[in-house]
């Protein structure tokens, strides 16, 4: 099978950045397979990219490579890193996007060159790094390895009492909250509010409900969900990332 | 030849959705090739992808497996349909998405797992039918033979008098208003309206008009399009799916 | 290696014209790696597309067949081209999309068949084209030979006395605005500007300043920018394609 290599970056899809990555890539490993996960991660925003990369990932095949850029320190101190875990490779800045690998994942940090875009790593470090794992270098051979990768995990929920509180940690085109609360942490009949504004318990899916009217579930990434059939919880509701949600 | 499967859906390019779908089927289907047809399918509007899909599934080879997800009832009682029509391969929630498909047809009803999550069926039921498909297994193998599956086609023009009159199907990203009315019922030298604004007669390209004029002509999927040069007919005459178009 | 076609338009991601000319390309050339440049640049907008063109060409390997269509002039008297340029091809319409291309650049112009509707040449016209190449078709294999292309340069700066002056070519999704004076035109020191508001001596990434600033800088395209960190510089100083820039 052709090594695969995933691209997920906050570039967008209207300039040249995605296009020369794409091209450092397919020049460096004939036959390798790019797949965009989403180029529309809003800009700077790294949880957003962790969010998006940590559910993603894994779907994959073993070996594949996946090649992440949201890097609003770009060019400045901050390290760039290669990473490998369950099988899989990973190439991103040092800003804490990559927080949601398993523990024993294991990082390197990838030299600069000189020659590097200060404002364009993904090209000039990044993609190439990628290719050479592509190409089936050892993660040994690109950087000297480190143990202190930074670390910023998304928000855990806590509990108060009987509830469970936790948060919205993404809003998804369709306007719908996702928090972190998992679903399996949700007691039978527990009545679900966000922002204040109370749910109801939880149902099976959007259907369940009304045209327009608020409905929590369990999520296709396995966690409480507050949406609006056929509509948009968070314009609804006018909350967004960060918004408190109980169970 | 690799085998395609072409996407369709209404996910965006933002979320993590599209990525989840693509690493189920290439995990499953090794070197299959993925092709994008769109993913910015209007949220839940099965009519505008149903039209997209129309003009695009015979220009690819036979063989073909088309991926198509718009599906606001996802999770209820509604069927998951997989078909077979002139060569190709069609994955598809029963509701109306496939309705254009010629006549002999053949669709099946897909089980739903228990373990699917239900409001994500394009990840964890369309998708690996897609790739059963996609490995060379007989329609019949994935499920049941149907044969009522839901059809909802675009509407049809009907004549009114001497003249023709239709409506308007969609509108692309140009603001250009496609009909329903074929090119070759437009009687030689009639004068096109729509919403009641008159356009004129039939042009060729929109050249044959000044910048920023309307312009009357068959377009490239066959029907009558009113368009603005260098412009947007849809912002010009406020108008959209749904307006009458008479020839 | 598979060969490769760059597909570059203003189709936007949203309507059925990219899956179609998608669909023509692999029904023709069995294999091919079909590569999305991006089909956002702004309608109509032959310069921007030109920009973002003549940055990604050269990414890819030789051989490689780049399909650019941002063609407000379909169907009317303007040429269809290919070219062949530094081992690489290109299929374009003749309204200075390839104006970037070096002076020894191969032209021939492209016979349109009558079948080809007027207002799609990238699918009816180009994409057939861009299918012959792809397979190895000579250049003059595909229509006559011509020298005079249409040929539209994006500006180039001057000087005023010891300054450089340019102009803003191209703004990105990051509002950063990139000029047309090359990094190494700019002496040690000089102090730039933009539509009159001082920006400082040129730094070297983002970060060098605080978040908010406006910052300029040498870009990854090798021309000077100006930029807000963690902010959008067309916005703040309400100024886009063909400001002024002075170093």
């Amino acid at each position: 099978m052709a090594t695969l290599i995933t691209l997920l970056t906050d570039f967008g899809a209207a300039d040249s950045y995605v296009g020369e990555v794409k091209g450092v890539l397919l020049s460096r490993v004939h036959g390798v397979v790019l797949v965009d996960i989403t180029h529309e991660v809003p800009p700077g925003v790294v949880r957003a990219g962790q969010y998006i990369l940590s559910r993603v990932w894994h779907r994959f095949p073993q070996g594949s490579v996946h090649l992440a850029v949201v890097d609003p320190g770009v060019g400045t101190e901050r390290r760039a890193l290669a990473a490998q875990a369950a099988g899989h490779f990973f190439v991103a800045p040092d800003n804490g996007l990559l927080s949601f690998l398993p523990a024993d994942a294991h990082f390197v940090a990838l030299p600069v060159p000189a020659e590097a875009a200060p404002t364009f790593h993904a090209r000039d470090v990044f993609a190439p790094a990628a290719g050479q794992l592509a190409l089936g270098a050892a993660l040994t051979h690109l950087g000297q390895s480190i143990t202190d990768p930074y670390l910023s995990p998304l928000p855990s929920p806590h509990h108060d009492g009987a509830a469970v509180v936790g948060e919205v940690i993404y809003v998804d085109r369709f306007g719908t909250l996702i928090s972190n609360i998992a679903g399996a942490d949700v007691e039978p009949g527990a009545r679900l509010t966000v922002a204040g504004t109370e749910i109801g318990t939880l149902a099976r899916t959007f259907g369940d409900v009304a045209r327009g009217q608020l409905v929590a579930l369990v999520g296709s990434g396995g966690t409480v969900e507050i949406a609006v059939r056929d509509g948009s919880a968070a314009r609804l509701l006018g909350v967004g990332v960060g918004a408190e949600v109980r169970a």
